[in-house]
């Protein structure tokens, strides 16, 4: 399949993808809905108003003049399908209809340097999983030793906590070094000051749409009609912040000064081709979550960290998203079971995603050893956590015979604390 | 002062207190704004519209006409003063303006049984905190032995968590018994099935308003002008579930099938004749957690149940908000110290609250002692944790020289278990 639009082979939004997201031209005008294609935004606020979405389900209601995909994300599988479908047509390189409609091609179509992207939804609660066996292995004998690395549950619920939907930031967003008490293990009491043990977290994040009424779980097989579409999450951590405040009730400031996520969500339909067996479960699920078929996606994910000092990103990251252990649909189903109901918009993420190699570890924590083993940089420096400065961008696509499902990126700058005594 | 609306001495929504709630009359309208006193509501939108709060700075605005406070929240101290300030000159004895307005009182003085309250704000994010020092020995004691009871964090950071927001309902919804992954001491591997040990938690719960921005935290000098109001919590929980899930981030399904709250949002303003000192603190907090004066308030808390059999509720539990070791105050500070942004409308709680004596103790998992100390019900029962048809009142007041200001209650009901597999 091909579009008019040109889009190179490494592109991450050729017509196979056409992800949705939140924009405004930056010549003016109110936040609306758009899809991504090439270099391209299509407006679908246009689209719509054109009549070019008719019989979707969601054509002259407004769905696409709004400030958030929310609506959008309300209206189910059905509806996401045939918009998604109607578009790909018209924007299929055999079709006539906006190819040779200038009036509405330069009414719909913008270049992406002249929008500015704005958070895709209005997040009513984001949820932070913690699926990747690689990973809480790894965290959890750093935490707690070997011995106790990885708690009994692990294996038999998919671990989640309920993060901050308030600090959810647009990559791009700069993140001040948060500051908050940590106890060094050689001091007696805590101190205050900014966090040393700055990290990231590579992580992916589905949003929820319609979601479920509070009391009725969603069954593992309907779980995966309530994922509107993915993005990239940078769950930005306090290891510090975290060691002295996590027990017992988990992880709070260490995470909540901020969440980065990337501006395209890519439809869950986009990922079918790419559909994979994630790792062997073992022991067996209780019913609940065992679920038919492969429940992953093959999704190559990387993160790049440019230094103040150095010329251009290194790459300290390359793993898939296959490797996290619980699938999409099982932290769905989990989340629902005892009768939380999830709304359009809610965020969910995986948590970190590591693999079995060391070049697959997606925090700073794990590639370092916390600390033990610095990672070297092509400038001579070492990395252990974050320096004020710091650039992280973290990427991932599937890549199809020829194309790419991309995410786009998700970036963030560290900025040095702010001192408020002052 | 007096209302020429008559108020005994008993009620809890005299002239003093005028707490804020949302509402649609029955018999017809939008859900808006209004305040209670005594058997009435005194509908703000209505109010407004005549022209009686001309220089609040909230006036003319759509502020009342709102299905939630959250507009309202956002404008800070100096307009809620106002706003209070006329609102209680407007139904004093001896002020004509109102009094003798017969059509003005006939549009905007509704009697509460011709209303249905609702959600009193759309809640971005909902924090739980775990201020009570004597129910976090309790609990840490029952789960992880008396030498580990309390962590060492627990003296020097106000603890508190994520909750989640969705699921949090008015005073009055029933509550359908949760089911989850349980592991009983006894078996091998966890099972599924409704909670055997559902729970109640007597907590009070704080409105934010207006909020910091991120990367901005609230110091404890200012912390207090971003408390609303309060509320009535009852933070339900399930203890086999999350005995079983929370470690190692935290809570997540044990208390997300339901929050309770009561609907009338009791102005922080109504409760300053009330301030007292919370409970000495040793060690001394880091400086970001010092306040000065006197950080907590004198409020009586009472838990009533009422089982399907009994005639009338039982009074199980007779507590104090001021034994409450970490104030209000505090726990805003903490939260935003790593930059964490909070929103008018979000909601923070304090956990259980639970005194001294064992008749204080906020929860049935510290009154019956996990267990082994049923509690005896007036009608030859016993109760160890909640059965299917219990209802739960929570009730609390300020008791002043002759009058109260009072929170009115939060309600709720168990219903079985709904079976989803057939």
């Amino acid at each position: 399949m091909k579009s008019f639009i040109h889009t190179d082979p490494q592109s991450h939004f050729p017509i196979q993808n056409l992800p949705y997201g939140v924009f405004r031209p930056i010549h003016g005008g109110s936040p609306r809905i758009g899809a991504a294609i090439g270099e391209y935004v299509l407006d679908l606020s246009v689209i719509d108003k054109a009549g070019k979405l008719s019989g979707t389900g969601a054509e002259g209601k407004g769905v696409f003049q709004q400030p958030s995909l929310n609506m959008f994300m309300s209206l189910g599988r059905g509806t996401w399908k045939r918009v998604r479908s109607q578009i790909q047509d018209l924007l299929k390189e055999e079709e006539p209809e906006l190819r040779d409609n200038q009036t509405l091609r330069e009414a719909s179509l913008l270049h992406r340097r002249d929008v500015e992207m704005l958070l895709p939804a209005q997040i009513g609660d984001y949820t932070d999983f913690y699926a990747s066996k690689e990973h809480a292995s790894n965290v959890g004998t750093m935490f707690r030793g070997k011995e106790n690395a990885l708690m009994p549950n692990w294996t038999h619920i998919p671990i989640g906590y309920h993060g901050r939907s308030s600090s959810v930031v647009l990559s791009g967003t700069d993140v001040y070094r948060p500051q908050g008490q940590k106890k060094p293990p050689e001091q007696e009491v805590p101190v205050f000051g900014p966090s040393k043990r700055l990290d990231i977290e590579l992580e992916m994040g589905w949003f929820i749409g319609p979601g479920n009424e509070r009391g009725k779980p969603i069954s593992i097989a309907d779980a995966e009609d309530h994922i509107f579409g993915l993005v990239l999450v940078n769950d930005w951590s306090a290891r510090d912040i975290q060691a002295w405040e996590y027990q017992p009730l988990g992880p709070f400031l260490s995470k909540s000064f901020a969440t980065s996520i990337s501006p395209w969500v890519v439809p869950f339909e986009a990922l079918e081709p790419f559909r994979t067996d994630g790792p062997a479960q073992d022991p067996e699920p209780l019913p609940y979550l065992q679920q038919d078929g492969a429940g992953s996606f093959d999704i190559e994910l990387e993160v790049y960290l440019k230094g103040k000092e150095m010329e251009k990103p290194q790459n300290i990251v390359s793993t898939n998203f296959k490797y996290l252990y619980w699938s999409m649909a099982q932290q769905i189903s989990h989340h629902t079971v005892a009768g939380c109901n999830l709304r359009p918009g809610d965020l969910h993420a995986s948590g970190t995603i590591s693999g079995p190699e060391k070049q697959q570890r997606g925090s700073l924590l794990e590639l370092t050893w916390a600390g033990k083993d610095p990672i070297q940089m092509s400038n001579g420096e070492e990395r252990v956590w974050l320096e004020d400065e710091d650039e992280i961008t973290m990427t991932g696509w599937c890549q199809g015979d020829g194309y790419r499902i991309g995410f786009g990126e998700v970036t963030g700058r560290i900025l040095p604390s702010i001192d408020y005594s002052s």
